[in-house]
């Protein structure tokens, strides 16, 4: 007969290669303490509600606190024989204390201890994925505070646009992360639910008190529907929903530090530290740690997207289908915070050149709008001084000029009343500093958008 | 020289098939509406902050006012020379009141507008897919309230686990979509803020002012910085990724329908108005609409993948992929919206064969667990009473019987105080009624849900 | 009673709505033309095989050709009331030939239809790809032949890494171009065969002739199984599968050329033709239609995925979810055909500005190798040679200096042996022209890749 | 000054946390014998051209052969200091033979180098695919063979829609496995290109011999164009693809199995060995090998998605996001593997309950087409028929009928010339027999498609 401790009515066993396929132990000891922390709270309330007596959830406790220790101080060797983290807790419970450890499961089912274990997982890594969050935040403000006047090109489709602040740039990510901060803040409002006394999908017939085993776990609330407790996995998939999004953000960034870093755009240069060589080319200095967390940001899609194939059309409750959650969640964590943090030592140790992007600005065509904007306080509608104004650029580029360097009789045939005060206009510096409407890149607006950001960081 | 109101530099002329490709007309038209709005809120503006003058302000709005009438009574064709539906409503603008329809663009950029169309777009539908939402988890409570007392296996691994009511599985799907809904209405959120102002990347120059706009519009807030306004379409990726959660749930309904309606479960019948047959087999009732909201859920994954793709790594600020963010995204709209209404439609016709259920948890195992709950009280360690179970079980397998087949002295042989109780225990109906934990299938918890969820809807 | 032709047993009519969200005539009216087709083998089938009466068939085939001729010409209005283009067509025949019109669909079903009407769509399309393909490639191969000595830097990590021939550049895109058609005719074999005759499911007890039907309709083969036969879409995600590649690879090219026409760069132009220009920024030149084909390669992986995810866990054989099998693979078709005559378009009339390519090698670090090589050739191991490189890179670089500018006495430092030959390995021309390993940038192996290139195009 | 090999250039340090980022060491050491095969076939190149001395390459060779020995025996202990399997092997090696391992990465580089062990990785995997692959088709027509007049229902949208035989539908999935292993052995093809000896990007100087080295590695040929060579990964996006479909075919039929040994279906019972039971239900006996199958689909979608979108974007050549391409390439093979043999394995152990079976078809309306078939033979147009047996299953049902219960009366109304032979039409396994068009499920048709398959298999 089977000797699972599930085996009661089997009559063969399953070859090694068979268990190996279906167990979870490889991966699932990640959540070791966690699975610890679930019994523990479980049992004293088996406890206090005289479910099981004093005496052995006393024993059951001591127990589980011995096996806590060795857990943080890595004593513990766990085995495939036993599936999963929660058959391999029991298991080794019940070799050191014997048959009472066959008292713990009372009540209890692996379907709501797994989800149990994997919201207490979240709900611990949130915050500091929060935390990493605001870190990379910091320097981004105090990067952009030390360039609030560092005039750059500002591009669309890659094409120089407008002039803008560096500054002003950085406060772009800010802002994305500020919203990636209340994603994941939200997600924490769906994970702090607790699954445990659902048991298999229907709940008990033991009187149980939920509400204290969640206070013991310091959860908000407890699931109001059993069969949902067990089969809900949307704080997950919200989870790499959020982590995609934020790898979307940190793609977009490094994508740019890369390009800017190159020989033709020279605008960033990044430290020793954070770059790499080339095994055959002795002068390469390489943005690999840009490049790769732009490339990461595939694979934490590829997770979601996963997880929701295999959840697509699963009926309830608990299907083994569901035990695919894991693997992908633990390298998104894995994948992000170690993402933020190199990020965030990068962003610390660029150095910005600022001659070379203001030069960037002095030979192109990017105060072109502020010609056109000009020529509209003349009275001539916006879309016939921007015809007009494109044809100056079609000639300027012919003529290997660029506006400025048109005389004053030149645009004097546009409208007679201009004088030399278009040649201040044309000044990339002074089309920054104009650019004061509520949330654009003149100087005051990206201060005031700092010191906003100061506020929000410091609460 | 080109045509195009932008074309002021360009000397060369698109072909016809490559205007067709870059061109977004045919599909962004669905804007329409919000993008008159947004311009007439801009134009007001204008005039307030003296930009414009109250005679250009008048006529532009009489022209966009025109023009949206049109809109709402079809009367206007759009034409793929004219790109997106914010150059076609210019150019109507233009012939209908002249050149001075050109002065409307001042202090804005097709960047800023097309995302606050977009915004709009949004804003306007969210409500209506949480009302939607609502509708369906009326419907499921109403029919939780008809079922509470009706039992039915409940299932892990679609194999027959304990018995459950229904009305208990009801109210699971009342929690997924309660949680939907909470993601939609943070959704919100993010979709409330105003782009509009921030114009190409960089702000403007003209003393434009945007909290009235916000205001005229009735958004929350405006953006905060301008390169990111034009760059984020973070609110669009939410909704991807809650529309991809809801339909997951939805797709696990549906999968269940379909499988319960099927010969060999047969709890469920659809009406036929939600069926259909099949042009070969004339005895055929196919649950096509549940199907197809299972197999929608596809579609929409796919629309996230492809924009978190698509997003991935473009550099700030506009670039044309950004382009490809609306298809898939009003195709959302368009399989949510019928999706929840078919799908409410369907729970309402539906007819539950309460028969069929409860008789299948009178001939299987799924009472095994209150034996083993049982000789728990019994001092037995439920490991052991698990493992006693089984056995029995599988005796009972060999034999052909179930479980309340076998004799008192069958059971006193495990234990000598069993007495004739332990054939109630072994009652579905009391299993269920007595799974009394918080949020468990006891009749009276679902009872508790259901009044929880009418004080929810009734909000 | 229902009055759909499949209505028999059926008591209740749907309403509009519902059948609106059911029906699929929107879309797979795109397949009218294959649907007539086979309708037309399927008959004549029948009247060989004696099934249908020879008048019988002939009332039908003039039915059908009838029909045919005015989709052609677009005088068919379709319509939701008949689900889908099957039923349309089968409505549209009964009106016009009347009740004769109900034996055409004897031995057949919409099952073995439909897939037939997709296998029919896609072995269509997919010799049209692979000659826009080509269309590509021998553009590629123009401009390769005409930038053989065209010398630039090849990049690594967007670093500059060795000088290459523009030409090799351009003929790695021949190749990867080459694996894409090599996968698009892989494609055709599995798309190759009819599903004709399956019938529902389990094929047919008429004594119909496939390989009859096979012949006319041009396939290779026949399903050896009828339930395979309507269950299969292998073809399709193969289909989906190789657009994505091809997508990818576009991607790729695209980014470069928006890199590259980017003011930073300015390697390339593109001609007004295929660039667009800014509502607010009258300077501006954008390279829309490379970006859009970047942006679009999201969308087909989202089909893909969408598909795969529809598909994952149905059973056989026929499930309405398999109806989304169509609007993502019409919209891959519709994306990809226009992406690859957009991007030839937009090669064709490149303009390359050769001495600002040659330009950026002269002033970089990017012959470096060829002097680690050097030293290598004085026998010092590749892996001191290239740390000496290094520290000589560094120097450079601090003195602002090139390699080449250093005296010869310096490289004599290193190895006494070295003479004025080491200035000549330090030019970047040298450098190309000197990789003459097989598949190397070396010009004479460019040029035999363009003649190997050539022959394979005039197959 | 940097300890790196290719730290020349570098004055800064790295720190731990940031080298572990960066490093592939942890998975890529799975390819560490790919590694030496490919350094050892490029040293015996590099002597055979005179490139390196008899001397220097005996030694490498030496050093290079103690290493894969060691690794063969699991001696070596790899290191993060070293980035890579590459790095770590090239420092190995130095420590054991001194500075002329320097010599061996002589004409080559990383980036060719990771490519070639990439490409020998799949290469010595995809066979074994293939063999796994071709083991479970032999079981399923083993199985087919045992059930060729096994009769059970066929379903269409899970409903009963005709009769078939159970042989027929195992020969379904035969024909699934079958295109799948041509697509792996499509794969083959991209995948035995070597890319050795395109160094960096561009090829190098000396005069190595890429023949000889394909020749030694048993290559087909080698990449045409260098820069292609270390920038492809299409051999890998194939893999992950037909991977991907491959999971899809099993996923479809572990939903079946899963549905089959359901209480309700009881088509099917899987061996106690593969299967597995609940840790609180004690009668329970999930089929979690099924499950987990189909559940394993999801991660496979997510690998082939996430390197679409990490390699989407990317210029050529070489990019550190090019790294990611290998984690979800070694989980796939670790998933199908096993995924094949686990099926195999419970297929190889299935009990059919071909009573229960049978049983399903003969309380059903699943003959009603035989019915429709037949009244055309009388005359009747198919599509008429279809009507009038439509409405006869409708009368059946209201009188709890099957069809055959109707008298020959009844059958009489519809056409006077019905006899006796009616019923036996209406006979389950007759509908079966006489579905004998080719493909179709009649038994016959079923006994061909398997001695089809013997064929196949025994080439």
């Amino acid at each position: 007969m089977s000797t699972k401790l599930w085996g009661g009515r089997f009559q063969e066993e399953s070859e090694g290669w068979v268990n190996e396929f279906g167990a979870s132990i490889r991966f699932d000891q990640l959540m070791a303490d966690e699975d610890v922390m679930g019994s523990l709270a479980h049992v004293k309330m088996l406890q206090k509600t005289g479910i099981l007596s004093e005496s052995d959830s006393q024993q059951i406790i001591a127990g589980l606190e011995e096996i806590q220790q060795d857990i943080h101080t890595n004593k513990i060797q766990f085995s495939t024989d036993n599936e999963d983290i929660h058959m391999n807790i029991e298991s080794i419970l019940t070799e050191r204390i014997g048959a009472v450890a066959g008292k713990l499961h009372t009540g209890r089912s692996r379907n709501d201890q797994v989800a149990t274990d994997f919201h207490l997982y979240l709900k611990v890594r949130l915050p500091k994925i929060i935390q990493a969050i605001e870190a990379v935040q910091t320097t981004l403000v105090k990067l952009a505070e030390e360039n609030v006047e560092t005039v750059m090109p500002g591009y669309t489709h890659l094409q120089h646009a407008q002039p803008i602040s560096y500054g002003h740039y950085l406060m772009a990510y800010y802002q994305m992360l500020k919203r990636d901060k209340e994603r994941f803040t939200f997600n924490e409002q769906h994970t702090d639910i607790l699954p445990l006394g659902s048991a298999a999908l229907a709940g008990t017939t033991f009187p149980i008190d939920r509400q204290f085993v969640a206070s013991e776990l310091g959860f908000d609330s407890v699931y109001a529907n059993s069969l949902d407790a067990v089969s809900d996995r949307d704080f997950v998939l919200e989870f790499l929903s959020n982590a995609s999004i934020l790898m979307m953000h940190l793609s977009r960034l490094c994508e740019e530090i890369s390009m800017w870093v190159s020989y033709e755009f020279s605008y960033l240069e990044l430290s020793d530290a954070f770059t790499t060589g080339s095994s055959i080319m002795p002068q390469k200095k390489n943005p690999d740690m840009a490049e790769l967390i732009r490339g990461k940001s595939g694979r934490v899609f590829g997770h979601l997207m996963g997880l929701l194939a295999t959840m697509k059309s699963l009926p309830l409750a608990y299907n083994k289908d569901l035990q695919e959650d894991k693997e992908g969640t633990f390298d998104t964590v894995k994948t992000i915070l170690p993402a933020l943090k190199v990020l965030n030592g990068m962003l610390k140790s660029l150095k910005v050149n600022k001659a070379r992007m203001q030069a960037a600005v002095e030979n192109d065509y990017s105060n072109a709008t502020e010609l056109a904007d000009y020529l509209t306080t003349k009275g001539i509608p916006f879309r016939e001084a921007h015809k007009i104004v494109g044809e100056l650029v079609y000639e300027a580029i012919e003529g290997q000029q660029n506006l400025q360097d048109f005389p004053l009789t030149k645009f004097q045939e546009i409208d007679a009343t201009i004088d030399e005060t278009v040649y201040e206009i044309l000044d990339p510096v002074t089309a920054v500093r104009r650019r004061q409407s509520e949330g654009g890149t003149g100087f005051d607006q990206v201060i005031q958008q700092i010191q906003q950001a100061k506020t929000e960081l410091s609460k």
